[in-house]
Formats: C-alpha cells, structure tokens, sequence
C-alpha cells in the first residue's frame, strides 16, 4: 500500500493553489491529513477540496508540525520566511515562487529533464518559471538525441500567469472593448510598478520587473533556469517574455541550434515518444497547437516543427501548455509523486 | 507647382483601401481626379472621401484610361488582372498584394530602404508585406552601419492584417466571452481553409496557407522580401508568424547577428537617427513600444534592445507599426510620393 502523507498548501485560493488542489483531488495523491495555510486576514475562511469544506489556517511555523511536504505558492517572501520553517520541522517544501530556484542546494526539478537531481534535495525543492518547464519539457529529448548549442525564444505568456487579478482585468477590459487604449489597468504588466497598462486588444513586451542588462527578470528566469535544469551551464539561451491577451496558456516560439545534423522527421520521432510531450503537427489538416484548446490539459505540446532554410542544425518549434498544470501546480504534484516513487518522501 | 495627378483606388472599401483614402487626404497628395474602383457587385455605390461623396466605378481595362497612379488593393487575383491592364494605359501601379512582388522585374520597396529601386519600374511597383516592412525599417540603418548577417524573427500580428472581417470577428468572439473555445469562427486562420478557430483569447500559429517546406506563406513572404529589399540574396532570415488577438498593429521580436562588435548604446545611436524609426526604450520607465498605442501612428517604434548575453554580435528587438499604415497604406503612398520627387510619375 502507498505511503499516505499529511500534505500542506500554502497561498491554496490564488491561480496556482486552486490548481494545486484540483491536481491532488485528481491524480489521486495518497493524503492522509491535508492543511490549508493562508495569511492571518485570510485564516478562518472556507476552501473547498474534493468535495469537502476546510477551514483555511494561518500559515505560521508552528502550522508545519506533522506536515510531510508543503506546497508553497503565495510569492517569494511568504517562502523566504516559512520554507525554512517547515523544512526545520521535518516537511519537504515544494516552492513555485522563483525565491530558492538559483540556490545552488535547491534542485530546480521537471521531473522529464532531471528527475535524479531530486536526490540531493535538503529540504526544498523548487518548481521552475512556467515558460521555462514546458520548453525543457520539450527540448530535452531533443538534446538527449542531437545536442543541444543554442536556444532563441519569444514567448506568448497568457495573463493567469500573473494571477486572478490578471484574468479578470483582461475580462472586464474586454467587456470595454469600445473604450480602447482608455480602458482602467491596475495589474499589468506588474502589480507593484508605476505604470499599468490594457491588455485586451494589446501586447506587454514587459513580464516582471526589469534588471539591470535590459532583460526582464522573468527573461532572466528562462535564461538561468534552462541550463540549471538542464545542467547545461555554457547553453546559449536567450529570451524574450510577451503578455498576451489570452486567458490560460503559454505559448512559445523557440528556435534551436543542435550539434548533429538532422532533418524534421528525426525531430518528429524524437518527440513521438518524448515523455510529457505532445506531437502535434499536422499542417495539412491545420493540426497545431494554440492554447485556447490547451487549457486544463497536462502535456506539452509542440508543433510548427521546421528546419531552418540557412542552418541544417537550426530548427523552430511552437510549443504551448497549460501554465497553471505543467507551468506550475501540476509540475509540482509531479515531484512529489517522482519523489514518493523514489523513497525520497 | 507640383504636379496634379489622376489617382485610382481598386479596393478602397477594404481595411486597407479605407487607410489609402484616409492618408491620400491627410498627406495632402496632389490629386487632381480620383477614382475608385471595384468589381461589378460594388459598383455605383458611394465612397466618401475628403468630406466628399463619389460614385465606385467598375474596374475594367477601360477605366484606367487617363490615370496616372494606381492604387491595388484588392487581392491578387484582381492584380494580376487589371494591373497590367493600368500599365498598358499608361498609369503606374503601386500594388499592395503579393502577387508581383518576387518578379524579378518589379520593385518591391520600401523607401527608407530602397528607394533607389524605384528607378528600374517597368510599370508596377509592389508593396511588400506588411510584417516585412517594419521590421526592413527597423533592421537597414542597424545593417548600414554594422552589417547583418542572421535574422530570426517571431511575429504577433494584429487581426486586421486579415481584413475587416476579421477584426468583425475578434469583436463578436470577444462578447461572447464565456463561451471560450465553443465561439463561432469562420475567417481565421485564413478564410478559404477548411478549419476555422478562434482567435479571441486564443493564438494562431497559421498566417496565409502552408508551403512545402512547413513555412507558411506568411513566413515565406518574411524571409524572400526581406532579401529581395535589402538586397541581400544570401542573408539568413527565418519567421514564425502568429495571429494575436489585438485589432491593430502588428508586433515583432527580432533577433539579429551583425557583422561588427557593438554595444546596445550604439545601436540605440543608430536608431535614434533612422528615417520612419521611433526609438521607444526607456526601461526604468516602462517605455516600450505596444500595438495598442501604434495605431494610427506612421513610424516604426523600436524597443526592449538587448544584446545578446552569449554572443557580442547578436541583439533582441522589440519592433511594432501599424499595419495597415506603414504595413500597408502609409507605404504605398510614400512610394507615390518618392516617385513624385524623383521625377518617375
């Protein structure tokens, strides 16, 4: 019989958390005593999980006693102060904030790229940025089989990335079409800075805050957070991050270099049989992947496979997932069932 | 004086006819007739046109006779047709779709960049497409000064690319909101292919039909005029072309190699002095160029520069315009206008 475990979510009522527990409901992850953790303002109310109603607790040190992992996704300083805590009480942290995801002691785990890395964990293992695990999800396989030199991305990120103030911003927006450029934004590009912008019927070439080389922090992420997961440390990897009005779904345009020759059918072959990998490539039944029809699926899905014109080694793909399930909450419940799997639970 | 000239507009209800009538008027053009011209359906119904109402005409071979310009813009089809016919009664054709412009003996010009090419017309001019103009605006005056040898650009492209239906379009899917991936879609991706979809709340990794080698005819129409307008036969370009749901004003994230080391600084001192460019990059204030405060505006506004991380020689581009302006009309214009000065009408 299955190890049943005493899981806690931390910041469970936002985008990600809401997801976190349907996922747990859903793959049927063996819980024994399951807890609610929240600020004190939000201590006391009600949340559903599984057909059930619990009352949310406030998220103190105290509150991990007894915890065996603990689902944190209420932002990076909630983190910062409470993983600590949880791991001293003998809990496994999951973190999806981006606060431990650099620290050299935390794996940074998709559980198809570097499920092994899990084995050095010391108490926290941190889920990476949305945009980067669907795109290591795909290409992967593809360095596995071919090698992997350079990767040049732009992506299409969907406004649930930044939370359900995000989402209902594009929805109440939208219901203003008529107002244009004039219509109210308080949320995006980024809550806490001066500027905001619409962005219904608009582009935000902006996602986080920007630093000081004139890439965003989320670019940033992409850039570190792929040659960390994928242990790749010298991969040239550049990004460019881009809100778009789409509710759920990221998708991404990312051109690659690979060290072997190959041609468009040994990429097809490759990611047939790729792990958590979707093929979906079919140009002359229109068969693509948009993110529209991506939403509550778990895979990554990929398609728009074309080798560059000047470069044999050069390919561009057009990958798309789910952000809230394999962005986020379901990568999440994966590492806790890769490490229940591997005894490391 | 300047010359008056006999102007005709073959599609002047379309998205980008109405733009032609709007910037013929507001740039002042020295018109001494004009008329507007469409299939047998159209004609004899009224046009506006400088606070002034005409009569749309039929456009046969005949009803070229006496003009000195002509405006296409009414799919290729019609331009095959009646352009040679125009030529053939002495006017010049300035057409804006796509059927001329890889003819070896049509100039395909934008005049920021190749003005000069005007010189050789034999009688009709093309318009390149609209995603290819801005981003050549953007990229000739970086490749003056500092060569150019790889281009790899992602687009998102506004709806009205597509024609006024499908702007219709992206606004009655926007209205029914809640129906999410069950709204009707009858005109994108492209209107005489057997599936529609949404593309409100969506993405549509499809622009024109496909090619056989997996490009669409979009991307091809990036990477072929891209060359023929730069004159550059062995440059290296590559496009993924998305449909977004934004009304207007298409959006580009380029990533160029140039032949010389430089840094972000000297590329901004390009740029700030380029014809037709904006340079909008301040990012400590949020500055960067969005489609949708580009509509209505005639330059081609640049952003978010970056080098490379891993390559000195390499640069990421934000690059956005109007469309149906610099993309479409506002260019044709400025090629009657070029013409003008240089004597060649």
């Amino acid at each position: 019989m299955t190890k049943q475990l005493t899981v806690a979510i931390v910041g469970a009522t936002g985008a990600v958390g809401t997801k976190m527990r349907e996922q747990l409901y859903k793959r049927n992850f063996p819980i024994k005593n399951i807890k609610f953790l929240a600020s004190a303002k939000s201590a006391g109310k009600d949340i559903e999980f599984g057909g059930n109603t619990y009352k949310i607790e406030e998220a103190t040190p105290e509150a991990f006693e007894g915890v065996d992992v603990a689902l944190f996704s209420a932002g990076g300083s909630v983190s910062e102060k409470l993983a600590p805590e949880a791991v001293k009480r003998g809990a496994v942290v999951i973190d999806n904030t981006s606060h431990f995801r650099m620290h050299p002691e935390v794996p940074l785990v998709v559980p198809e790229v570097n499920r092994e890395a899990l084995k050095e964990h010391k108490g926290i293992i941190a889920n990476p940025n949305c945009s980067t695990i669907q795109m290591v999800v795909a290409l992967q396989p593809i360095r596995e089989k071919l090698g992997l030199t350079k990767v040049v991305v732009s992506t299409y990120q969907a406004v649930s990335g930044s939370g359900i103030a995000a989402i209902e911003e594009l929805r109440t927006q939208s219901a203003e079409w008529d107002k244009g450029k004039d219509v109210e934004a308080n949320v995006l590009p980024v809550k806490s800075e001066q500027k905001h912008y619409p962005i219904a019927r608009n582009l935000l070439p902006q996602i986080d805050v920007f630093t000081e080389n004139g890439f965003t922090k989320e670019e940033m992420k992409m850039i570190n957070e792929t040659k960390k997961i994928m242990g790749m440390p010298n991969l040239s990897v550049a990004a460019t991050c881009v809100r778009v009005p789409v509710v759920n779904g990221h998708s991404e345009s990312v051109y690659i270099e690979v060290e072997k020759e190959a041609n468009v059918e040994d990429i097809f072959a490759i990611l047939k049989d790729a792990p958590g990998v979707v093929l979906q490539d079919d140009i002359n039944n229109q068969v693509y992947p948009m993110p529209l029809f991506t939403e509550g699926e778990d895979p990554v899905f990929v398609g728009r496979i074309r080798q560059d014109l000047d470069n044999k080694k050069g390919f561009h793909l057009w990958v798309v997932a789910d952000n809230l399930l394999k962005g986020a909450a379901l990568n999440s419940i994966q590492i806790a069932e890769a490490m229940l799997e591997d005894n490391l639970l």
